[in-house]
């Protein structure tokens, strides 16, 4: 496996990535295209199997061998059909990826959750280097959730585990998508900080958020290390929600390291200070004293290089 | 081992519990002690080895070896230093207690926490008999947890994971011995459960719970079988909240199987139909689907067997 090259691709909502990497996860090639969902799950492999002969091409140029590919997919797994059991932003149910992507490599093809994959990710190489009890949380339109427990990836009896999104902070709080009134992805997404800060346009408080067309969350970050007022108050409500929730997490699964993931992420001490404060006060004394709280470090690339991790962990 | 028997002790506020069991997990023989925290860890160690004593001395009239012994504690262990870091109902901190125990007897002793050693049991021999994935709740004056995962013992980083009593379900709700509101402990605790009892029985609500000098759960459990209105709301009450706990439960662990311990838990279908419906409407479809909400079945045994069970498990 050492001289061998594995190759991981991560399946969002908008875009493909594939990435080629070696065996210590160092990346050798990248590739990108749009997902295109509504295509339809047979026009998407074939995307996806694009990006995969790219890069078989350019390991066999350089001489190296593929050992099998990786697919983080944004939703279930199920492993040992190969099948997508259910990925709701591509309207997927029950797709048979692997045997899609089969007629075209031969390769051994791994599915698993994207946050789980990011997860891996981050353990290997990223933010959680060394941890062995690790919980990660991508802020991002949604909230995702990937857990390492024991120094292994623990996704739980139907691959479901770590919905930290759907925790419930506030019953009296904003209705999810899930049905549910005050999950923490309502209170403390990307969505929640963009809805937050329109709300405050509307009110007419005054900010230089007024002027983006098409805001975003990291419009959000970037006006708070600007000193936006607006802006700065959306991101210490967005900590001290967040904080309620890693209060739960470090309560329920005395981590060593929680690593927050997302655009938001990039924020630095303007959130991981609130957070940090607000995370000790809501958790019980012993816990609270193990664990970090981190800022993820592999960025748009944890996960292409946790979902090789994949192929090297069902090798071993 | 398999000609070996192992003695198990359940070290708790009120009783010392011990049990001499063979390797499959059947009790021979059982010893109680009151604890009388209050007389200190040295005096409580010495009431915990005369019932090791006696437990040996029958185990020897048996022609048997006994293999170790396994200790449930109300608390957090540091089992490679053999003490009891932190057991706030007998106010220990840093008590050696292996090394007190080590004057009588020179089996190996292993440490681990009671809620801990509760869930080993009711996975071994108990309501979680063949659990891959499983939480094990216990409702008593507090709530406690015990976590199995990927078939093994998970208690975190540092011996603290599961604490399910301290997941916050309602910000506004009452304030826990925690420094938090809302707490599910101050919400459906046996504790709880008489709290509300008494408010109703000051307000003059007809029930039978009125005729009780020193109200228990267990008084509402059996009134409420009796079908009184109070005693059923209460109980009604007390499983919307825990359904509420479990919901996140689910969407964090995705378990195959909820143990509820405790007194309450012999409430039967009165506690278990309302509990089931609110944790499914609290879930996500797919953690959802797979689990199962169950009784515990080893009752007060649940934990001499499962501090057995750790000797095993430590041995093999």
């Amino acid at each position: 496996m050492h001289d061998e090259l594995i190759i991981g691709i991560d399946l969002g909502g908008t875009n493909i990535k594939g990435a080629l990497v070696d065996s210590g996860g160092h990346i050798i090639s990248k590739q990108k295209a749009a997902t295109l969902a509504n295509t339809g799950p047979r026009a998407v492999a074939e995307r996806i199997s694009r990006i995969i002969g790219d890069l078989e091409s350019q390991a066999a140029a350089a001489g190296k061998k593929v050992a099998g590919i990786g697919v983080g997919i944004p939703g279930q797994a199920d492993q040992t059909r190969g099948t997508v059991f259910f990925a709701p932003n591509l309207h997927w149910r029950d797709v048979p990826l692997v045997e899609y992507l089969r007629s075209r490599t031969i390769l051994p093809v791994y599915l698993e959750n994207d946050a789980n994959a990011a997860a891996l990710g981050e353990q290997w190489l990223g933010a959680g280097r060394g941890s062995v009890n690790m919980v990660m949380i991508t802020i991002g339109t949604g909230i995702g959730g990937g857990l390492i427990l024991n120094g292994s990836l623990y996704s739980g009896t139907n691959g479901s585990a770590g919905e930290v999104g759907h925790m419930v902070i506030d019953p009296d709080g904003p209705l999810c998508s899930c049905g549910q009134r005050g999950c923490l992805e309502t209170l403390t997404s990307a969505t929640a900080m963009v809805r937050m800060a329109k709300e405050a346009i509307d009110q007419g408080k005054k900010t230089i958020l007024a002027r983006e067309e098409n805001l975003e969350a990291r419009d959000i970050v970037m006006a708070a290390q600007a000193e936006d007022k607006v802006a700065l108050l959306i991101i210490d409500v967005a900590a001290r929600y967040l904080g309620m929730g890693l209060g739960n997490v470090i309560n329920l699964f005395n981590p060593d390291t929680i690593v927050i993931g997302g655009g938001v992420s990039k924020a630095g001490d303007i959130l991981f200070e609130p957070l940090r404060r607000e995370a000790v006060k809501r958790s019980l004394e012993a816990p609270a004293r193990v664990v970090k709280i981190v800022p993820a470090e592999l960025g748009n690339d944890a996960g292409c290089i946790g979902a090789a991790k994949l192929v090297l962990l069902t090798a071993d």
